[in-house]
Parts: C-alpha cells; sequence; structure tokens
C-alpha cells in the first residue's frame, strides 16, 4: 500500500507492508521460528517448545499493543515480517526515555530475499520508533542481517552476556 | 558478612555485603548517577532530571522485585553497589526462558576501588541469577568496568543500536 510513495523504499510489485493484528500470531510465530531455524537451531522439539511457550505471551502483547508487527503481503501471502517490543526501563543520562523499542522477528521468505523487503520492513520500523519519540532502537543482528542494519547506520553496543549454563 | 566463606570472593576487612531494600532507594539512585558521571556526563541539569525520571520506576521496582540490588557497607557506609533487573521477553532456540536478568548500575566510591568490591558484588548477582534458574545475564559494559567482565567470562553480543536523534 506504500510502495508508491517517494519517501518510502520502493517494493516490488504487488508487495505491501500492513501493520500486524492480533490475527497475524501464527504468522509472526512462523517468521520467529524460521529465523531460529536460520540460525542454525535445527531441533525440531527446541523449536516446537519455543513457539508454544511464544503463543500466549506474544498473543497478550499484541493486544495490549506491547509487541507490534509489520508484514510485507505479496499476492495475498504473507512472505515476510518484522516487529517491535515496548518495554518499561530506567532513564540514563545519555537516552533519558523509561521505555525502549527492541526489534526482532525480522524474517523474510527464502523465495522473497533479496528484493528490499526487509529493508522496507526497516524503514517502516523506525519510523514508526521516531513517530513515538523513542530516540534509540535496538536488535540482536543476525550474521545475515548485520550488512542491512550497518548500511542503516545501526552500530555495536557495549552489551555483554554471560552464560550461566556452562 | 560472607568474607570468610572460601567459595566467595574475599572483601577487604570490614566490607560486607548485602541485599538492598527499598529504603535504600536513594544510596542506589546515588550509583546510578555517579556512574552516569564516570562514564562522561557532567551536565547536573541533566543528571537531576534523570534521577528524578528514576526515581518512581525504582522505588515500585525495587518493591515489587523487578529491581534487586546487592550493596557493600564499610564501617557503616554504603561504598558500592550494583543491581538486577527482571524483564519479560519472549523465549528463543538459545534461550528459553520468559524473562532476562540484566545487571546495572554497577558502582564503587573512587577511594574503595580496586580492592575488589565490584568483583564480590558482581559474583554474588551472579550467584542470585544461578539460584533462580537463569541460564544468562547481559549488561552494558563502561569503558571501565570492560576488563572485569571479560574476566569472568562475559562476552559481546550482536546488539546493535540506531540512535533516532541525529
Amino acid at each position: 500500500m506504500r510502495g508508491g510513495d517517494p519517501e518510502r523504499v520502493a517494493l516490488p510489485a504487488g508487495a505491501a507492508i500492513r501493520a500486524a493484528t492480533p490475527a497475524d500470531l501464527e504468522a509472526i510465530l512462523h517468521h520467529r521460528r524460521r529465523m531460529c531455524e536460520d540460525m542454525g537451531h535445527r531441533d525440531a522439539a527446541v523449536l516446537d517448545a519455543m513457539v508454544a511457550d511464544c503463543r500466549g505471551r506474544l498473543r497478550r502483547w499484541l493486544e495490549e499493543g506491547v509487541y507490534r508487527g509489520w508484514l510485507v503481503e505479496r499476492e495475498g501471502a504473507v512472505v515476510a515480517g518484522g516487529g517491535i517490543i515496548v518495554s518499561a526501563w530506567l532513564p540514563n543520562a545519555a537516552d533519558p526515555q523509561d521505555r525502549r523499542a527492541t526489534i526482532l522477528n525480522v524474517y523474510t521468505e527464502p523465495a522473497h530475499r533479496r528484493q528490499g523487503l526487509a529493508r522496507a520492513l526497516m524503514e517502516e520500523m523506525l519510523r514508526w520508533c521516531r513517530e513515538q519519540g523513542f530516540r534509540a532502537v535496538t536488535l540482536d543482528a543476525s550474521d545475515d542481517g548485520r550488512a542491512l542494519y550497518e548500511s542503516m547506520g545501526f552500530r555495536p553496543t557495549p552489551q555483554m552476556r554471560l552464560d550461566l549454563t556452562r
């Protein structure tokens, strides 16, 4: 619906971005599962459990607006998607806001890759963040996504993680 | 109180770690302010506003257990501290948990540095995370803190951030 707007990233013919609704829950869970698969997680039981564990919370967060999703449709089918979680946080001197926006679940079906769908989704999500007054947005980059995010101005953060299971 | 336990990091004589209570709100806010100052934020008005903006939420989070704090006392004075925020998240294949632990506000008063207080606080916080069943913990490392965190096994994450104010 927005491919013709000159300020927006051009989408291929027949593709359009729309906001997700709670009715899109399963499409979003599918993207989350496929994204994990692309990152090397192939144990079907683990992926089944992950999807099951996400379903209730994601449904509630979609209904409450804690999770915002966007989907690319092409000829009636959802072929890509991405989402944002808005969470409460403590302000600091560099970012005085008491909430944070985190992008996640960015996924494009393999047959529809390298056509700008993820970039268009990202631009749509960043526009929403700006409209909402967010001063920054973070994400966890997959190896496949890093070049896109870098090209859009994303930079590494000083976040560090300790695996407590080892 | 725990300096004599051989499994724990030795604290200097007269120093003890205790859990924070809501009555420690101002000490924790003081640490957060000083930490921001150490990271180069020197505008008193910005720091005042940050502390004011944090106060209500931090009080509530301390009362609700969303924020857990630990403090080092030495001769009756609080000389260091650190905290953990527990927040809801979506499980993924690598981390099936529906909540995350984030360490923050790690601060030692300048006169008490280089005596192992921050390391002892970190060990205490990691022990709590393990007891609670967390499989991982993250933090945003300051330049001053990075070597300590690396020595404890923390590693950089693929998190990226876009500044939307530029």
